[in-house]
């Protein structure tokens, strides 16, 4: 087995090490069935008990009432951005959304074709490195939902807890880049989604939990694969699922699990950023991009003093073995991200990295 | 490495060794990148030579002319399902659907969504053991587009080459369950669609193969996930795409392009098929269900005498190590469903089962 390297890639990112070593032999033949993963039948016994162990320890893992139906469907969050709207949002109806990022505009977008949306707060005059506090939010009148994207991978922000929201409106949160690195109070939502390749798993699948009432309540004159009801019926089998996707969202699931639950996911994620962080605040030479009471713990973003001496920095991390630290397009500077699965250790080292490349200037 | 059975399911289905044997190193370090191809960034260049290499192998081994668009999407053939008609069905337009079986009984239920929907043929009166001949089509007076299923896993019925076509409609074709078994003339089609956990590699994406004129000319006022516009501009990158599928769909059009291409697969097809159904003609205790002129080369569709053999058959066979035999709920029997990646040696295998379950009775 040849080496690997530290990968700060916001996703797709790193995976568990032994969900990759599990994930090679099952691939091969799985559970001694003759058969690898990738070749069941979605109606078989072998992947019935992938897809329902898999449902079943995202449960536990997030203490997820009864009342809430675990979805595995394909798309991606962005199809979530207008499968939210399209399956709750009527003529006539408002949702708020809470405007911290690309992402969140993109979402935005998509749910102007079927309703009103007003944007109950914006970090947009700030150039989003801070998430809006409650004091700045102007709810609508009597909004349907309010969305929020719960950690924002480009400009490095991440809501400290749930916003409040007005009574009779139903919380939507696109977790896509925090998930399960944290303790999760799943009863205060309606709806929550994320796509599996950050915090949960590979691309290809995505992960939604949704009160079932709210299920039932849905708009019916949708394409049936477009209508959550569909897939809630049918325990995500109303077609052929992602079923590579989903099984090693399983064994993420497992996985963390294994390492002591979201408490010590928490745990571990705090003691990882703040090796970086508190590097970052007694550097002379880069400088952490985010408001420090809006940092994520999930994506790092800092700046250099230029961009030449950036790109140079990027360089001589990659050759060193960093890979995946260029920060977004629209952002500029450094990104390091570190999910769930990424190694303490990498951290470390990136910060030893970052202080001798800033004595050598 | 454990051994591995004979696996006749009918999808997701048997894989060529070759590539899981790839994909097991892959997952661990793809390319010498020190990265698993499950964490590599969509954006990157490893990913990126990824997807390139799955679309030129992919319009080598079909010879897809430059105006069409290759795109890689999610959702499985269900979703073409109503993705079709929404983006080229208006009002007061009319397609015409060619029904052979379930999934195109589905395909009719979401078009009807969007226009009119005129059923040109249907195999419905002898329980769509045969593929209604042209001289029972009836096409309505001036269809957008023809919509077809090139074979059907269900009741195991494959049309022997594309059905004609009234001027100035385009052909719609569901290939999902015989894509790449065969030489296909791209050109005669305006969309091919399918599922790529038959004849293509694992589930979780959908090979979309469509004209670009169509593309242009779809409708706009859509959610931005819907259009295939907005895959074709992007390359299929508008999101996190499902990265892993992709790559085993990619390392399987390179299996096929080294095993000789489609002339060669045909020719494999034909030969395995062979094997089996013409035991089938021999036997006084099985039979095929579907008409001779219609028969599947992928799926073998057979009965035994009653129920109770056919269970006592697919009980005694799955003991014997030949997995997925049972027929599909709605037809029962038994069903041999072998795709490309199916050897011949497992066709010779089940024969000789056969054969002496035969002789024991």
């Amino acid at each position: 087995m040849t080496e690997r390297i530290y990968n700060f890639s916001a996703g797709p990112a790193t995976l568990p090490e032994p969900v990759l070593k599990q994930a090679r032999d099952d691939v091969w033949n799985i559970a001694q069935s003759g058969i690898g993963i990738l070749e069941h039948s979605h109606r078989g016994p072998s992947f019935r008990s992938v897809i329902e162990a898999a449902e079943s320890h995202c449960r536990e893992l997030a203490c997820i009432p009864d009342f809430y139906d675990v979805l595995f469907l394909t798309g991606g969050a962005s199809s979530q951005f207008f499968m939210v709207p399209m399956n709750f949002l009527g003529q006539g109806q408002t949702a708020d959304y809470l405007v911290t990022g690309s992402w969140s505009k993109k979402a935005v977008k998509e749910a102007k074709r079927y309703g009103e949306v007003h944007i109950a707060a914006s970090g947009k005059d700030s150039n989003f490195n801070r998430i809006p506090p409650t004091s700045e939010t102007r709810h609508s009148k009597d909004p349907r939902y309010v969305h929020f994207t719960s950690n924002n991978t480009i400009f490095g922000t991440q809501w400290p807890s749930e916003p409040e929201i007005p009574d009779g409106a139903f919380l939507v949160c696109d977790a896509s880049s925090d998930i399960f690195s944290r303790p999760i109070d799943v009863s205060r939502y309606g709806l929550i989604y994320a796509g599996a390749q950050k915090n949960l798993g590979c691309a290809g699948v995505t992960l939604v939990i949704v009160r079932k009432d709210l299920v039932q309540s849905a708009t019916e004159d949708l394409p049936t694969m477009l209508q959550y009801r569909t897939h809630a019926k049918s325990g995500s089998l109303y077609n052929t699922p992602p079923a590579f996707p989903i099984y090693v969202m399983g064994e993420v699931f497992k996985w963390i699990l294994d390492m002591g639950g979201l408490e010590s996911m928490a745990e571990h994620t705090r003691e990882k950023a703040k090796l970086i962080y508190e590097f970052l605040g007694n550097s002379k030479f880069f400088a952490p991009f985010a408001d420090a009471n809006s940092a994520s713990l999930m994506n790092i973003c800092f700046n250099g003093p230029d961009a030449d001496s950036e790109a140079e920095f990027i360089a001589a991390a990659a050759k060193a073995g960093f890979s995946g630290l260029k920060g977004h397009r629209s952002v500029g500077g450094m990104r390091a991200s570190i999910y769930n699965a990424f190694p303490r250790e990498g951290c470390e080292k990136l910060v030893e990295f970052m202080k001798s490349f800033e004595r050598s200037r």
